[in-house]
């Protein structure tokens, strides 16, 4: 991948303890304070349109983008011809040292941060997911303390809302007001740990809107879920099959449809995550159409894989491809997803990278729902999606950048400091080689 | 109305404590030995077609339709010129004699049958609601014994699921078996009373699957509906119109939707009650052009009345119209539901007869979530909905038939002893005056 | 088959000259006067219910239906124990000698007719197609002069409005005044020959609706065909394959939709036949959700046959599948057709039976659209639909007698006398062997 | 107006006869050297986000963007503080000198541009409409000669394809290649003057394709509005009031559903023109879905009135409302319209300016088909639009940027040069007072 890739965002080259706050969202960037970059002889790609330009970048920020720049001597020059130089990716979706179905992540904010940027990404957000009861703000604490030190790029933070009460409330007010946080994670499954019921995530989505903070929702309905799994392993099916058969895409579809409702409902605007199927994608089609404020975003995973992977005759080889909401056995599925992606019914792909070892997913063999569900991603995500996305025909390299990086700037208002090669936007720049190919390297 | 409508019930004229099993409904029927009537020169409509026939009814039975009848002397001649002959009214859904929200339905069986035959109507289902924890086996005993010495017409009871566990699938099963019973109904709205939740609904529905019985369901968010509930009372609208405010029918048509993938994970063909929305109807519509098996049945209420009703300054007025789901406040709903009613989208109107006086309605003066929901029309039902759907335009006759009698003797196993004119069915007949209307009487 | 199907339409046994009209269709029927038929101990099966039931015939007129009947001595018993007793199938669209694309079609009215009640159809629907500027009543009566003598059983015959002016529109309400004609068919398609322009099929719709007549409707956009054509031969594809790609189903849906809206503005009902597309059928399903009175016909072969067909490497029989439209590349559109008769979205399955030789069709054999199109299927309809709707668990027996009979019975005004068993009903009746099968004899 | 709007585009100070080619679209710009001017204190908002920043124009160019700017001394100095910054606004499609339906419109391109600058217009895109049988190149040509003088702001034409053959083939071409021209309309309505029948449209398509060109469609199906047209004339309907009866708006919605799959067959993608309806909107947003490459203009008319005023006491007050298509008359109509710019389903709104005097329109005064018809709008279609869209709370201050400017300047190949506020972009920028009103002034 590194030779198709070139990123200059500067975090990369050495940690800063430094920690600025972005608007309202937990970002940290470079003070590296002399370094001059230009680069040039490229095709600078921005979400509206493509141009020839030069980008000058000093302290950290682009100063100039253009042709025929004047700059200041000494800068270190690179050349871009033949390649695109696009607003660094930004991953919406991370697991990092994230403790999850009696598992950690294989990755810390070290390994992940690091991954993320050899593939072109200069930013991700992380979850913090308190137990139930656990304090909102500790946990967020906790999760700061550990990956501020580690995170070669800057990040940000989600935090679930995976229990509900007046503290919870009050939590919540407190990161927005004084933690920086802007966005929060509720679940419509994961029944016994995580789930909040309707009137539950009627009321965090109220207080959503109040605080004014991104309301993200997985959807999926608990308890059929639930239900489900209890019967596929009556059935006697206990391998990674059982993961979608126990919960096809009618669950999901079911649930993504009233969540739009309980936000509308809220007055709220929704982001759905993991928006993994065809008839999911539909409900946020028609509500779109709708005039109602809905977000949708999918993952790598489910943009490019189904779920005959689910089948394959090597246990590992499934079981490395569980996750939740599963792949989908229907063929056309992923196809579809990046038609969405492409009609902006999804704006964002993130990897929803969450990494676990073959020793780690075996804790599952006897039984699909022990498996820690995930996939990695967070390397891949922006090389994958320009394979079957850009050379695939589904969506041009503007849309490219909007679906990898602008979308998700403007949702999280980070906009136009991120997801955006402008004059006094942050100097996270990737230098792409359309040509390149992993295999070539 | 008694001018427009002559009832030839038998059944009416005596009440037997004969009791006899249509199929596995519980239904009674008459026994007046020889009595022998021969209506002459009307129209015989079914649902199918219409035709010129005379019908001659002899022991309860239509034993001849055609013309130039040979039928034996001694036969009550009844002329029926200018008029249609119409199977007897089937009316799916009546509350008599029943508690809710701490009152008790102003008729009983006796005077609720009664007013359904003047109406044109020959059979009834009524309802058992066992509280939580209460036998529905005891709850259904204990209907029986009071109705049967009641009831001037046939009826059958659906059986409300208004909790679940094993206790409740085991009297599901007797109830079947044993007693007839070939309905049941389950609630998706009031919280903390009857709801069930998604995972005990989806084993309701398995299970009346596996016993063979049809799975009515009132389809409302629970959840949201009490949320609603607190939050209009918190903005300090506590009138009439506070029901539709709290409840929208948004919350209708996502549980209807809801219902409907529950239902289809069940494997289960659903009955949705009270469907009362242009918003639930087009759910209906758009699983049947799935291929699901869904019905659907609305009420007279719903298909002619909107929800200004409970803002007119009379409280009383505005009380007497309480329901649930409530009546809606877009005007264009009722032309709707009977357009729905023409498609077969709703295959079903039932009058849904709640019938409370003013005085129990004054219990919500200070708060709508008190004022007990109904409002009668076991009587009008079908008058009304000759007015608003034939005279209106919307639909014929033969769909007239259809949605008041056969479409349910259908779904509930009668037909075609009940719900068509033909040899061999219960006489269960009505005359039907075309040009009659109340006001001229 | 014939083990499978006994028929008993007593016009089979003999002809006769005698014409009678039904209501305003042209059919003809039995007068074998004393002919006594019982048919003993099978169910009886309507579009609404089945009963066990006997049926006494007399006179070609069904007498009695019902267990335990009275009847004169000397009748012929019939043992139908084990089986079905169904109304005869009417098949509204056959091709009896026919000139059709410079070929005469291989059967005649003896010869299809007889193919027909062997099948269990016992009545047809030919189709007189005028040519341009020809007189429609000299057409029609040369038709008449040919197949009254030969045919087996009842038939009607629609007549092709295949060119527009003051005369045809006398001569169509001539047809249905005195003639008894009560559908016409109009095309959009085959430009330059048949094909109307929108405002000629706007009046023609016109004229249909204030005569009372059924319009029927070819729908594909018959200038987009033509330009296909062009251009498929343009790039040297002039093989049997040609047909699908030239004339794709989205001009199949376009024509169909604007076929509804025009018929809407004319305010008259439409009958659209060979629909052969999912997204036609998705067309018709939502008219008829909004409430356009739109019937939808289908026909065996794209029921049951996709468009691989063409792509088979004996060119005979690839040709032999030619038809128009064409069947459909996409595999799950025969699925899809028989659960839009399953769910009444599409009403009527025909034959369209139209029987070229190999010989014939190899007039085309170096320009794909010089094949004579047409498949055969007047005496396979019915085992088809119940092979692959009844057994392939698409529809139940009921609704197949809806779409094989009862249907077409209604649209077309004969019913209750053809479409049903009933007492006074003419005596097209089949006995049907649920388990027998083609090869078992 | 004039209080609310200061235009900085250059041209309006003095007119140059200097012409330009942006890329491939007609346009011209200043050259009005030496001007410096430095719009301080705004907020500068582009589609995409806004921020407060001055902005620096030299020699007709925006150079600079940003806060604290080093400019060179001896800048006209402009305060913007409290104000907004945007894009100078494209009108799509305005008629000037112009003949139409026997009358030549009240504008030329001296009194039209002049107006279009008043309100915040600084460029137009004008019409060239042949006779059938006339020249493309020639009507070009002429229309070039007089609007070049006249001109007072940067325009370009759209050449009408109002007939066929392969001269006008080549002539489009042509006009492409040699004459800069890059898009073409063609009518689906105006049946024996403008209209291509199916086959002509699929082949202009075709072309546009093959060169490149933006395919703008006026869909209405015209042979129907014919027939429309006779109808309500022989019902004795000769006022305004005819124009919305004799061309409902599924007469709209049927040929946008045709036009697009038209366009699809031919690999081309479409613009829609004037969409006027609810129905036509959702025919754009299906496609849309379905990831057809669709655009979507309507107008300010459109968006904001609605068919009530054709029955308007005064006939010159209804007279003056006449287009086409016509106001509808669903008063819903106008916010669905300007719901569907919110939600992208529609992409630009245009004035469609054509301003008849009262007594060009009193042509009609007997037959309303003879009333020419347009509204003129070139001047208020930005603060209309901001009034009932941004201030009606329908769209945002970024999305009205999208909508009357940025979107038109990616469609047509003016972007970034247009549309956007940019350093390097042409000085065509507006200082928009949100808080201003032409009623203040």
């Amino acid at each position: 991948m590194s030779g198709k890739i070139q990123v200059y965002h500067q975090r990369s080259e050495r940690q800063t303890k430094a920690c600025r706050f972005t608007q309202r969202a937990v970002a940290m960037s470079s003070s590296s304070a002399m370094l001059r970059i230009l680069i040039k002889g490229g095709k600078v790609v921005n979400d509206d349109c493509t141009q020839e330009a030069d980008v000058y970048i000093e302290n950290g920020i682009i100063q100039q983008v253009g042709k025929e720049l004047m700059i200041p001597g000494g800068a270190k020059v690179i050349d871009a011809s033949g390649k695109l130089v696009l607003p660094g990716g930004i991953d919406t979706s991370v697991h990092l040292e994230e403790t999850f179905m009696n598992a950690v992540t294989a990755d810390d904010y070290y390994s992940g941060t690091k991954a993320a940027l050899a593939g072109g990404t200069t930013m991700v957000i992380g979850h913090v997911l308190p137990e139930r009861n656990e304090s909102l703000l500790e946990a967020y604490e906790k999760c700061r303390s550990s990956a501020d030190s580690k995170s070669c790029c800057d990040y940000a933070l989600h935090v679930g809302v995976t229990w509900w009460g007046p503290k919870v409330q009050a939590e919540m007010e407190k990161l927005v007001r004084e933690k920086g946080v802007n966005s929060f994670q509720m679940f419509m499954a994961y029944k016994d740990t995580f789930m909040l019921r309707d009137s539950e995530l009627f009321q965090a989505l109220q207080h959503c809107k109040d605080i004014g903070a991104v309301a993200r929702v997985h959807a999926e309905n608990g308890e059929l879920v639930a239900e489900g799994a209890k019967e596929v392993l009556e059935l006697g099916i206990s391998g990674p099959e059982g993961i979608e058969i126990s919960r096809p895409e009618e669950l999901e579809a079911e649930a993504t449809h009233r969540a739009i409702i309980i936000a509308n409902r809220a007055h709220c605007p929704i982001y759905l995550v993991n928006v993994s199927s065809m008839s999911a994608g539909d409900v946020v089609a028609s509500a779109k159409m709708q005039g109602k404020v809905v977000h949708g975003e999918t993952t790598t995973a489910h943009a490019v894989l189904n779920g005959m992977q689910y089948y394959h005759q090597d246990w590992c080889h499934a079981a490395a491809h569980v996750t939740v909401p599963p792949l989908r056995l229907d063929s056309s599925t992923p196809n579809y997803l990046l038609s969405l992606l492409g009609n902006d019914t999804l704006n964002v792909v993130a990897s929803d990278h969450r990494p676990f070892t073959i020793k780690q997913k075996a804790m599952g063999k006897d039984d699909f729902t022990k498996i820690p569900c995930g996939l990695p991603g967070i390397q891949d995500r922006m090389s994958v999606i320009w394979e079957k996305g850009v050379i695939g025909g589904k969506i041009d390299e503007n849309r490219f950048v909007a679906v990898t990086s602008s979308n998700a700037a403007k949702i999280y208002n980070l906009y136009p400091r991120k997801g955006r090669i402008i004059p006094g936007a942050d100097a996270d720049v990737v230098v792409w080689d359309p040509e390149g190919s992993k295999a070539r390297q």
